[in-house]
C-alpha cells in the first residue's frame, strides 16, 4: 500500500536542504535552512490536498478532512514529528516521522480510503534543542506546558530572540492545529543500536526517559597564566573541568540507565596565557527511572558546588529542560505491536532514550512510537544512516495504524 | 631627572587605544586597536626626535643617536618591550616597558645629554601570544630564532595568517633594528604578588622561567546524548575535561615550582544534546627549572593518551611555543642592582614567571629586566595596576642604568 521509493525521495529532497559539505544537514531551529525546509513541506502537503496551518510557535498542521459528513469537532488521528536538526544532523531524525505521515496520506489518497476521522500531519517547531531550549517546544507550546509569550522570549545559543527569529522566516502563523486528537503516532529512527544488535525490525516504544538539562556558569577572575600562584586563581576553567569528569563519575554510580553529556564548553577569554575568567557548560542527565535522575541531579549539585569551592570560582546553574519520564498510552502500545506483528515484522518492546514530540503530546491525548534501526546507532551525526526498507516496514506499520484508528 | 606625570599622561594616552567599556584594554597583536597603538607610539617617538625603523614582522625600533662623530657601527643600548596585549589586559604589561623607554629619552633629550652609544627604544610584536602563538614572537624573529617565513605563515586563534594581518595593517616594514646591541634593558610590571606581598620597590630579575605551550586536540564522533551508550561514545569533551583535571593534578604532583594553565577549551559542535566530535584546547606549562619541565612535559603526554584511551578518541598535539628557562648575563643584573640601591629604593633578586622580550634579546646581546610591583599580582585582568610612583621609581633605576650602560 506504501510506497517505498516515494517515500526516499522526499527524504532525499528534504536532506538536500541544509545539506552539509561532507554529508548529513544543517537545519537548526528557525534558521534561513529550517525556513526552506518548511516552505518545501507546506508546498508538499498542499500537493496531496491537505490543508495546512501554522500556529502562532510555527508548528505546521496539514490535515486530510474525514469523508463528507462528518461533524466539524470530531477528534483527528495525528502523525507528527519535527524537520529541524542538530548541527551535525542525519536526513532521517524528525523528517522520517514527518515525511512518513505524507506517504500514509499519499497511501491513503491512492486508494481513495475515506476514514471517520480527520488525520493530521505535524511538524513542530525546534524539537531538537540545540539552538533553543528546551527541547520539544514545538509540541511543548501545543499541550499548554509552555505559554506562548514565554517561548517568543527564549534566547538562543546564539543569542537571538526565538520569536524574532520565528517572524524573520516568515513562520509565525496565525492558524492553529487540532482542537481534539484521538491518537498521536510518531514514527521515528531508535538513534541507538538496540535494534540493529538484536536483528530486530520494529521497536515498540513504552515511553521516554527523563531528561534534565543543566546549564553551569562558573565565574572568576582572569589571571596571568605565568604569574598567578594557585592560591591566587579563581579558574573558571578548572571548575568546568572537574564538573565535566565528575559527571562521568556520577554515571557509573548511579550505574546502567543512568546517561550524562557535558556537549557544551564555552570558556573567556578562552586564550593560552589567561586563566579563564568565566566558563559556561551543559550538562545533560537522562534516566527513565525518575529516583534515580532525581539522585543524579542531587549528585551534579554537590558536584558543582565543590569543583566551584576548588577552583575558588562562585557558580549558578539554570535548568535549561526537565521533563520527567512519560508512559505510552498502553492501548497504542499493543496496538503497534499488533500491526508490526500482523504485517509478519519481529519487535521489541523498548523504551527511547531521546526525547520525542510524542512525549508533550501524551500530555493531552494517547500517543505512542513506532522505532524503526538506526545503523550503528548513531544519531545527532551526518553519518546516522537507516536503509529504505526499514523505512518502508516502519511507515506500513504506521499506514496499517492510521487507518485503523481513523476508520474506528 | 625623569618626569612622573609626562610619563603617567603616556600610559593614559596609550591605554585608550583600545579601552574595554568596564576598564583594561584589548589590542590584541595586529588588529586595528594594535593599528592605532602603534601609529600613535610612532608619532610620539618622531616628536621625540627619534628615528624610527619598523621592520618586516613588524616591530618598532626609535633610535637617538650617539654624540656627533660616533662610528656608524657602534652598538646599541636598547630600552624594550611590546604595546600588544591579551583580549582582558591592562594599561601596564608591555606598554610600561616602551613608554618608560620614550621618557628615559626625554629625560636625556631635556638635559641636553650626548651619549657614546645610540639608544633605541623598540616595540617588539605580538608578545602575548594569545593571537598568535609562539608568544614573545617579534624579538624572537629579531634575534633569528623563528624565520621570516615561516612565521608570515602563522595562523591567529581566528584562523587568520599572520602575514595578511600585518600588511593589511601597514607595519610589515622595510626597515630594521639595529645589528648589534650593547645591552638590553626592560622595565616591566612584575605580573605577581611577590614585591607587593613582601613591601619592596624593585624586583632585580635574574632570569625567566622555562615555558611549554600545547595545543591538544581529541578527535571522536559527535553522537546522541540520550541514546548512545557510553560504551559507543569517542566523547572528546570528557577526554578534554580529564585532561584539565590531570593537569592540574600534574602541577600538584610535581610540587612548588611548577605551574599549568587550561586557558582555551574549543568543543564541536558544542551543543547540549551532542556529544562533542571535536576538542581543541591548549595546555601551559611554565617552571624554573628544565629538568622539572620536563617531567611535568612526559606527565602531560602520559595524561592527554590516558585521558584519548578512556575516552575511546584520537589525541593529537602540537607545540605552541616551547622557551627553556632564561638566565640574564649577570653583569647586568648587578647593575641593575647597584642603581637602584643608590637611588635608595628596596629591592629583591627574582626570576620571572612571564615570558619577556628581554629573554629573547637575551641569546645576541647581554639583557636584563627591571620589574615593579603589581597590585596584588593581578595580570592578563582589566584591574591590572601599578600606581604612578612604583611606575616612576622603576623608569628612574631604568634612566640611570641606560645613563650609564649608553656613556661607558
Ligand atoms: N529525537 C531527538 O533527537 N530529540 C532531540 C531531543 C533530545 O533527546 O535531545
Ligand atoms: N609578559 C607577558 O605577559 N608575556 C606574555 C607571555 C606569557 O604568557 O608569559
Amino acid at each position: 500500500m506504501i510506497d517505498a521509493a516515494r517515500l526516499q525521495a522526499r527524504i532525499e529532497s528534504l536532506g538536500a536542504i541544509g545539506a552539509l559539505p561532507g554529508g548529513g544537514v544543517c537545519r537548526l531551529a528557525l534558521t534561513p535552512a529550517d525556513k526552506a525546509g518548511r516552505d518545501w513541506l507546506i508546498a508538499q502537503m498542499e500537493s496531496l490536498g491537505l490543508a495546512v496551518a501554522i500556529d502562532p510557535i510555527g508548528n505546521i498542521f496539514g490535515t486530510r478532512p474525514a469523508r463528507p459528513g462528518t461533524t466539524a469537532d470530531a477528534p483527528h488521528v495525528m502523525i507528527g514529528s519535527h524537520i529541524d536538526t542538530v548541527a551535525t544532523g542525519g536526513l532521517y531524525d524528525g523528517a522520517l516521522g514527518v515525511l512518513a505521515g505524507l506517504e500514509v496520506v499519499a497511501a491513503l489518497n491512492d486508494a481513495g480510503t475515506e476514514t471517520d476521522l480527520p488525520v493530521t500531519v505535524a511538524a513542530f517547531t525546534n524539537e531538537e534543542g540545540a539552538r533553543f531550549a528546551p527541547d520539544m517546544l514545538g509540541s511543548l507550546v501545543f499541550v499548554g506546558g509552555l505559554s506562548l509569550e514565554e517561548a517568543l522570549e527564549i534566547r538562543g545559543i546564539d543569542g537571538t530572540r526565538l520569536g524574532d527569529e520565528l517572524a524573520a522566516i516568515g513562520h509565525a502563523g496565525t492558524g492553529a492545529g487540532p482542537s481534539a486528537i484521538a491518537a498521536y503516532v510518531e514514527l521515528h529512527i531508535e538513534q541507538g543500536p538496540i535494534l540493529e544488535d538484536e536483528g530486530l525490525q520494529i521497536g515498540v516504544v513504552e515511553g521516554v526517559q527523563g531528561i534534565s538539562w543543566t546549564e553551569v556558569t562558573f565565574s572568576g577572575a582572569s589571571a596571568h597564566a605565568g604569574t598567578t600562584p594557585l592560591r591566587l586563581r579563581a579558574d573558571a576553567g578548572l571548575a568546568a573541568g572537574r564538573t565535566a569528569c565528575g559527571v562521568r563519575d556520577i554515571i557509573t554510580a548511579i550505574g546502567p540507565g543512568q546517561l550524562g553529556t557535558v556537549g557544551a564548553v564555552t570558556l573567556s577569554p578562552n586564550l593560552v596565557n589567561v586563566v579563564a575568567e568565566r566558563a559556561v557548560m551543559t550538562v545533560d542527565l537522562r534516566n527513565p527511572d525518575d529516583a534515580a535522575l532525581i539522585e543524579a541531579e542531587a549528585a551534579l549539585a554537590t558536584l558543582i558546588a565543590a569543583a566551584a569551592a576548588e577552583a575558588n570560582v562562585t557558580a549558578t546553574t539554570r535548568s535549561l529542560a526537565r521533563f520527567d519520564p512519560v508512559d505510552f498510552a498502553p492501548e497504542l502500545v499493543d496496538a503497534v505491536e499488533a500491526e508490526a506483528q500482523a504485517l509478519g515484522l519481529t519487535t521489541r518492546r523498548m523504551f527511547s532514550g531521546a526525547g520525542h514530540d510524542a512525549q508533550m503530546i501524551a500530555r493531552i491525548a494517547p500517543a505512542t512510537m513506532i522505532f524503526v534501526p538506526s545503523q550503528k546507532g548513531i544519531s545527532h551525526n551526518i553519518r546516522e544512516y537507516t536503509p529504505p526498507e526499514d523505512l518502508a516496514r516502519g511507515t506500513a506499520v504506521l499506514h496499517a495504524l492510521i487507518a485503523r484508528l481513523s476508520t474506528p
